[in-house]
């Protein structure tokens, strides 16, 4: 009986670790950093069991939406999702690839939020909805102002409640090519936490602090078992120089940040976290770049991260 | 042996006719009037049997260029497509929908040259490559200035041969919502014209001459047989209000604009000329707007132009 007892036992708890519900949805909009116009950085978060998602980032919305419904991630049609399931928006910072979506869609898409670092909402309104580059379709900047984007300013690690959404949102400022700036975004569902990060370099190539800073707040979380998943980037391949890496991560710099937030979070502490690979740039001459990273990733891996690569359109769960 | 000969005769002139060799190849690489990020408007035009194409617009490049390698119309790898066969950029105006693509692949792209009217250049200084939005790959504007792209002010009406391509191409001046301007491009190979219209709005709508002056310079074209097809827009069907245009046609815009081009040519003279139809906006929860559009037109053809409505990465000849 006592073999038995300790089977069940062991099935039980497996299943039990197999059958957590997961506390976030995530459907990628678009993966990719740079080039491809169907494909950048953008992902949906929702509380998993609801529909309403925010968008970290929105450089491609209308593609990445296309692709979710062909894969059943999301229903159609896309012009819904767009209106009625993008709660709000979340903008790491304002390279182009990472709010093209948002401009491009907003003469068809509802009235909403755009969430950001004061820096990064000014350039929204002076260098995108300016009339001169599109519509004015905020409730800042140059006038007639079409107000069906009212902006909200962040305070980095001031936790901020998300209307019609059972999230919260913290931002934390990252380094990105000082003295570019670029933001990081703390999810939370209940007590889970989700780590979004916009483009970044490393510390000792920023000459900054934000990433440690920011792994400082992330430790208490990984220590005890909330934080579920952490997005973060990995632009070019290990080979690239560091003075041609414009603010970016690689494999390589990646692992030493993650080593870092072990060491504050504790010896074994990051084994099996999701660590979802962002930003990868296609390649051009180099044959297939994000097909390196990849490998690079993989094979030196030594922190045991459970490495997540998405696809666009294909829902990943926390 | 003269029914031999006549029937000889007619053979050889029908022969004649279809095997005139066109004049320019047309790839479009992005064809639609918006949301859809992976395809705005991109039309790469070269002298048939050349590789030294230009760009028109340039609101999508990666995608279009890929579909185009797939369906054959392009060879690849598209990095040598990108960096190769486009020769020089034409910017109609600087709404995102016409530039994105330029921006997004300019990390990639060699250095080459941005032709347009001073007031598209300068929002492309100001609003796009500025540092804010995006690193400033021009020789314009926000220092340091990477220089890959050198800005080629055009002036109303003069033609500019185009370096290292057997085309020149001359400017027109639109008005795209007023005050708000567009430009239309002349595009010369020997006698052979081809004539491409950014975003406008009809003459009435804009209390505006800028169509009838573009005609008028059109119309000795037409009638000399040298004008061998218009890309003109149709973003909305007619059942769009005209105070909700923002700046553009419908069917019944295009028809009218048709009609006071026919009437500067002569009577008849747009028979069986190609007229591409550019930039139809996809509808969100109106059906499907581009359908409508495509019916409207065929179905009011009173000067029996030869309509064509491209696709994405399919050859055009001309």
């Amino acid at each position: 009986m006592n073999r038995y007892r300790a089977i069940f036992c062991c099935l039980f708890l497996a299943g039990q670790l197999h059958s957590q519900p997961p506390s976030f949805t995530v459907i990628p909009l678009g993966v990719k950093g740079g080039l491809d116009e169907s494909n950048l950085s953008s992902y949906l978060v929702a509380r998993t069991g609801t529909t309403h998602y925010i968008a970290l980032d929105a450089g491609t919305l209308y593609s990445g939406i296309r692709k979710a419904i062909e894969r059943g991630a999301l229903p159609g049609p896309g012009s819904m999702v767009l209106r009625q399931y993008i709660t709000a928006y979340f903008i790491s910072h304002p390279h182009l690839d990472h709010v093209a979506g948002l401009i491009l869609n907003s003469p068809d898409d509802s009235t909403k939020d755009i969430y950001g670092l004061p820096f990064c909402l000014d350039v929204l309104q002076d260098k995108y909805f300016s009339w001169k580059s599109w519509a004015n379709f905020g409730d800042e900047g140059e006038k007639p102002q079409l107000k069906k984007y009212h902006y909200v300013p962040m305070v980095p690690g001031n936790e901020m409640a998300i209307e019609k959404t059972p999230l919260s949102v913290t931002a934390y400022p990252l380094s990105h090519g000082a003295p570019y700036q670029s933001t990081a975004f703390l999810v939370k569902s209940g007590e889970a936490c989700l780590l979004y990060l916009g483009d970044t370099g490393a510390d000792s190539l920023e000459h900054s602090d934000k990433l440690h800073l920011l792994w400082q707040a992330a430790a208490p979380l990984v220590r005890a078992g909330k934080l579920k998943a952490i997005f973060i980037e990995v632009s070019f391949p290990s080979e690239q120089s560091d003075k041609s890496l414009f603010g970016h991560l690689t494999p390589h710099w990646l692992m030493e940040e993650m080593k870092d937030l072990e060491r504050l979070a504790g010896p074994g502490s990051l084994k099996g976290l999701p660590v979802v690979i962002t930003h990868m740039k296609p390649g051009s001459d180099h044959g297939d770049q994000e097909a390196t990273i990849r490998q690079e990733l993989t094979a030196n891996n030594p922190l045991q991260l459970q490495l997540v690569f998405p696809e666009q359109g294909r829902r990943l769960e926390f």
